[in-house]
């Protein structure tokens, strides 16, 4: 299997562009006409409308965007019915050819983040058999814990060729209270770029580009210049476009000159952009994903990949 | 309901000891004769062996400690399957009187982290009705998104009277790597502890104890005294007893001089102290757990609580 920043890098170069659509459903967000199909009074009937709606969503956004990032935390909210379908969306996104990254921010200790990092990635070994779990290209991960710690996490992903992305600097308001804290002249959020820059320079790619990225949000403008300085060989993965208040101008700072080297992730802005009553939903948010690239082209550096492709 | 701190309060004084055992299991560790039951070449069949193996522990220890601990990777680690598994094991524990803490270490922003706080507490709102998830007294999370992602974190654990356990300083050896920078003369830990403080006196108990406590590492003795001070209203959780490395005695310092205040886990060290062709192993884990009590009350200044057992 390649490399996984090839992989991703490929993806990338073929679509033209550097969208990750995110999936976070919410039940209250969804069309009312999948609410009203599946509402049963159970978990699994509100799993199975994430899962539909999901999985709508993967085959309108496939043929335009290279990345989906599914949201553990609303799946893990329908219990074991909403893993389920966690499984299905995945499955799908790995069908249609998309990279999926899941969003866990998993993090902790030796054969415990293991565990977390053999689910996400090659699956769990009982006796002779290999079992997947969630499959999935790459992991959001909460370095907190330190090098051993990543480690743990690292030696699973190299094992079956997937990627990592480190929380690096939050999206959200109080991101800073301890992300800013300084230490001999620089704040913590660079200390950890600093580290995911050693870890990712560990096992680069053809493409140039290591398996362990990092998390930024798009909505800090400001700090985007010197992490993508302190991080050459990393991909930066920019939530936070898009309902969160982050403009595709806000992350031009994260993309090299070539255009490569980012990723932009807008969630709700593109899956829930239209009131619960739309019947043409999927029209509504085809619309939306050509217009959040087109924004993404004019603004940022990752314009370039266009002129490769046909549209 | 009694606030958080009060019923794990109550529990410390009801049992006479602090001990938690945590429930990690592993297919590897398990007794060979429930391999051989459940082993059908599925994560179904795994997942079954773990809830079987953990219900057990559960009816062993019940009558002898006040909390456990799931952790929830190995449960992920059998899939959905395994999420069931969880359910069933939180399920008894609760009508076993137990305080039960889910050690994810969540973490994220706005409304994916109430995402993950009603799942692991009250439960997810669909229309008009309430759907439990996990139902734990408790859950882990990793501070590092700062003060507004907590918020999310505690707002869904006062809707129903749960608590929170933050990490503040881990167990492992690489624990350091950003846990130690230091700021202002203070490592980044005591920046997080002292987060917690101001977090806990928001809503103190009857018990005088707040309902956000710290995690920190039985490995780590040195730091204890000064954590235990800069959190004098919060519980401290301790895990790395046992196979990890941590004496009783490592833990003396996260105890108030009443014997309160503190909660020293031990997971392998109690539920896997046996060969796996053992067939007593039930008889051996009450062992190893009234040893442990006795190491703990020998070496801590919990062994005050027990004066006020029946044993």
């Amino acid at each position: 299997m390649n490399h996984f920043a090839d992989r991703l890098t490929a993806a990338i170069r073929s679509k033209g562009n550097a969208l990750c659509v995110g999936l976070d459903p919410r039940w209250e967000s969804l069309p009312i006409a999948l609410r009203t199909k599946y509402k049963d009074g159970t978990l699994r009937g509100a799993a199975r409308a994430f899962e539909e709606f999901c999985i709508r969503v993967l085959d309108v956004v496939a043929p335009l965007v290279p990345v989906v990032k599914p949201q553990s935390a609303f799946f893990e909210l329908c219990g074991p019915a909403g893993m389920d379908a966690l499984q299905a969306v995945l499955r799908r996104a790995r069908e249609k050819g998309l990279v999926t990254i899941l969003d866990g921010k998993r993090n902790d200790i030796a054969s415990t983040a293991t565990a977390y990092a053999d689910a996400a990635f090659g699956g769990v070994r009982i006796d002779d058999g290999v079992y997947p779990i969630w499959d999935a290209d790459a992991l959001t991960i909460n370095a907190y814990l330190g090098r051993d710690s990543v480690s743990a996490f690292l030696e699973s992903a190299r094992r079956s060729a997937r990627g990592l992305f480190v929380l690096v600097r939050t999206s959200n308001p109080g991101a800073g209270q301890f992300q800013d804290l300084e230490t001999d002249g620089r704040p913590l959020f660079m200390h950890v770029a600093a580290a995911v820059q050693n870890w990712t320079r560990e096992n680069l790619g053809q493409s140039g580009f290591g398996d362990v990225g990092a998390v930024v949000g798009a909505t800090h403008p400001c700090e985007l210049p010197q992490i993508r300085k302190a991080l050459p060989e990393g991909y930066i993965l920019l939530p936070g476009l898009g309902a969160q208040g982050g403009t595709a101008a806000d992350t031009a700072a994260a993309f090299r000159e070539d255009g490569l080297g980012a990723i932009a992730n807008s969630a709700r802005g593109i899956t829930f952009c239209y009131p619960p009553e739309e019947r043409e939903w999927e029209a509504r948010i085809e619309t939306e994903t050509r217009k959040v690239i087109d924004e993404l082209a004019a603004a940022t550096p990752m314009g370039r990949l266009r002129s490769h492709v046909s549209t």
